[in-house]
């Protein structure tokens, strides 16, 4: 069947919610990763419902055609883009909260709604959805789900799989399957919903899902921002901020190469040559005496050490991390590593990304989410294309997070961009077990062909 | 091939690990269930290392025999019984702590080892692994993660799932797979981890984990006891407690029935006719503030309400609880439900209960996590065989837990006891889904079969 007549069937099925623009199509070639699919996609199906998805997806077995599901596009492992011959199944306007249910400390959601809406929302029955990706204004809680994803305060408040009880999902052929429970605890069967969270697409379209809350944390926030000469020092404080004990809401870490990008696009002055920077949070009833022994201890490790207090100053500080991104955009394309090690193993990673930018001649911008070792190195280059000098220093960096007993992706998932490692991590038997439970969703192979498993 | 070949041929590769003493052969028949499978197992293999493990399922595999595999045997389902034709795999014997590693808060152990003994040595760190079924004593943390186990302390701190960050497996052909990793935060792949726990021996053999740990929690303990004058009231004043937003470490709840069953066995005197008791603790450095605010808001429901800030005290009152599966053993043989719903719908689940009692005419005494809405209704008879009136009655439970939003197991498994449901939770889409599944893993289908999945 020709693309034309397959586009013509998901209109009969579908109506004016397939969307077959040019800049719509352009648009869905690539996420936030700098990376684009070669081709353009056949069209958008905009779902607004359960059964659009379904619709969609029957469209899609029948004919045999790929899809890619998307839900708002900051992905950073090029996992939504889609190119030729492929559908684009949006959930992005599937937004609605079904339920929020505090006394069970429950919410049940459509995939399409911001993480950010979301709790707002919750907010107001003092509650909130613990994941919080610096992304989570812009990407939606169907995405977090299929990337698993991180954020700044997974150390303190755990990651999106600790906090989704259950997921509805559409699997390839159409069928609606509910998985999980919305219990605290239940071991009926095999854990599929775990088996979603991280799976980038490939299984099945999330439709629907079950958030465990927390309730708002009492007491102020405060903020520490520390300096240190170089990045190892820095990495080193952080290393024995989480030995110490006591568990920071968030500890970013910022080395010399960020913090001058990011001061020079909000126009500060430029920081001191070679200096790196701490910035931690402590929240709860006892941040404040927190707050203290972490900057005592920061000053005994040589820091240059300034508490606030205040809410608005300390996400100002904040503000200076949550710019790196937009920051690295200014400088060219980016190749986001997303290595994670041993919380202990940081000022490690650190020495070999300072050997892998001596070998290759480069210069490799880091920030970490020092409290639970996830570094995001990043590699900066001209044009759409990654050069081959980039491909061998990451392959470089990759094999040195593995030796420190690290992992390939902490939290933006496979996709295109770094398909070619998963099996150096997993192992070939485990990599072929992982696609054969893969073929069980998705026998014809059609949910995100070439994603996360490279053919 | 015969039985007695087969044994040979384990002999041959195993030697004197292989046990087909008639006592060993008659324990594997049972968990602690008080059901055993019919038939005696051919065999047992006392595995000492992985090699041991891989040389038994390469047997097993070869000459398409069954494998049992077991931990300590404290299960409530009858996971681990065997039968006749069946290799019992255990690896208690397994029981070497590989690592502990505080500054990463990650311990790699065997499987063999008890969840407490593991605890014990932790506790010199400092740490603990924050998983404790009433069993901890007498179960290994590989049946912990085997049967996703819950505890006491699940609702703060955590069920096994948030505690486990990798396991080596042996599949059923012999392979060893290095599932998961030792960072807080990992996405590359499908969630392969989360998959073995509660997969109560279908998947594969676990035969190592990385475990993730918690640092002690600082403060004292303080323990409150509130009886209340029936079930219901007791169970709403725990909905209380837990929509008051303070987070108790312990909320167990006992009915009248249990409560005498309980006092008589540890010759205490007997309680108020149709009394109901919660006990409750609170931890951390705000522990004395949050008990006195739980007992205020008890007493104001109408609890005759008692705090103890002594430790061994509150053991004392803990033990109680504790003491509630012996005091069962003595009254006959028992099916001990595991239901679990939402918080809220606990004293809803308790009028159920009370209705099927009436339909019945059966006492059901029952104990529940109240501060996760698991519930133990255990029903008592006489002889090895489940009465059918108890499989009907227990049969109206389950419906009336599902149709409270609630689970068939919140965690002790489905082994052979709850499968005849398991359909009906899941649904017959997702039911074959996970049958497939396991035969990604197991295509003999030689691992626990006739287990979770009836055929
Ligand atoms: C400035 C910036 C900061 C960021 N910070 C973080 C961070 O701190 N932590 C972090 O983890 N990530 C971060 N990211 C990456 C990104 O925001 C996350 O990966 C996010 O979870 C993606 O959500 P999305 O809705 O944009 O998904 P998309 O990019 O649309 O899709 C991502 C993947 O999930 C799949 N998918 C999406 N929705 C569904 C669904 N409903 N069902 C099935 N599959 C689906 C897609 O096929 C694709 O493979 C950041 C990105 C940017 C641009
Ligand atoms: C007094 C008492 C109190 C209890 N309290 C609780 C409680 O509070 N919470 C709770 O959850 N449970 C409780 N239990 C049930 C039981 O202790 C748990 O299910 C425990 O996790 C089982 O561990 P085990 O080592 O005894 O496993 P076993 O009984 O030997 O096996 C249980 C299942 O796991 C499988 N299995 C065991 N080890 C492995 C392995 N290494 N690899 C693969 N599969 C394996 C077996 O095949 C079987 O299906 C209690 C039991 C008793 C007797």
């Amino acid at each position: 069947m020709t693309g034309d007549e397959i586009v013509t069937r998901l209109r009969a099925a579908l109506g004016d919610r397939v969307d077959t623009s040019p800049a719509s199509l352009a648009a869905a070639r690539a996420d936030k990763s700098g990376h684009a699919a070669s081709g353009t996609p056949l069209a958008i199906v905009h779902a607004a419902a359960v059964s659009d998805v379904q619709a969609t997806l029957r469209i899609a077995t029948e004919t045999g055609t790929p899809v890619v599901t998307r839900g708002a596009g900051t992905g950073l492992a090029g996992g939504a883009n889609a190119g030729d011959g492929e559908i684009v199944l949006s959930v992005r306007a599937m937004d609605r909260i079904v339920e929020v249910e505090p006394d069970d400390l429950v919410a049940v959601v459509e995939p399409g709604i911001l993480n950010a809406a979301l709790n707002a929302e919750l907010a107001q029955h003092g509650l909130w959805w613990a994941p919080d990706p610096a992304s989570r204004a812009i990407s939606t809680v169907g995405g977090n789900i299929a990337t698993g994803a991180g954020g700044l305060l997974c150390a303190k408040y755990g990651v999106v799989r600790d906090a989704v009880l259950g997921v509805d999902v559409v699997l390839a052929d159409g069928r609606l399957l509910r998985l999980g429970r919305r219990t605290v605890k239940g071991v009926t069967g095999l854990d599929l919903t775990s088996l979603m969270v991280g799976s980038e697409g490939t299984l099945g379209v999330i439709v629907g899902a079950t958030l465990k809350l927390r309730r708002l944390v009492p007491g102020d926030v405060c903020t520490i921002v520390a300096v240190f000469p170089g990045v190892r020092a820095a990495a080193s404080a952080s290393a024995a901020v989480t030995a110490s004990g006591i568990q920071p809401a968030v500890m970013e870490l910022m080395d010399a190469a960020s913090l001058a990008a990011v001061h020079a696009l909000l126009g500060m002055h430029a920081p001191q040559a070679g200096a790196a920077q701490l910035t931690i949070q402590t929240d709860g009833p006892l941040s404040t005496a927190e707050s203290e022994m972490i900057a005592g201890l920061l000053r005994g490790l040589g820091g240059s050490v300034a508490v606030s207090h205040d809410a608005d100053e300390g996400e100002r500080l904040l503000a200076i991390r949550r710019a790196m991104h937009p920051a690295m955009e200014t400088l060219g394309t980016t190749l986001i590593e997303d290595v994670s090690v041993p919380r202990s193993a940081l000022p490690a990673m650190f020495d070999e990304i300072a050997r892998v930018e001596r070998a290759f001649g480069l210069v490799i911008p880091t920030v970490a989410h020092a409290g639970d070792g996830n570094l995001h190195p990043n590699f900066v280059f001209d044009g759409p294309d990654v050069p081959p000098v980039v491909w061998e220093a990451a392959d470089e960096l990759f094999r040195a997070a593995l030796r420190l007993g690290g992992t390939l992706t902490g939290e933006h998932g496979v996709g295109v961009l770094k398909r070619r490692w998963l099996a150096d991590e997993l192992g070939d038997d485990q990599w072929e077990l992982q696609r054969r439970i893969k073929s069980v969703f998705d026998p014809l192979g059609i949910l995100n062909p070439g994603k996360v498993f490279a053919s």
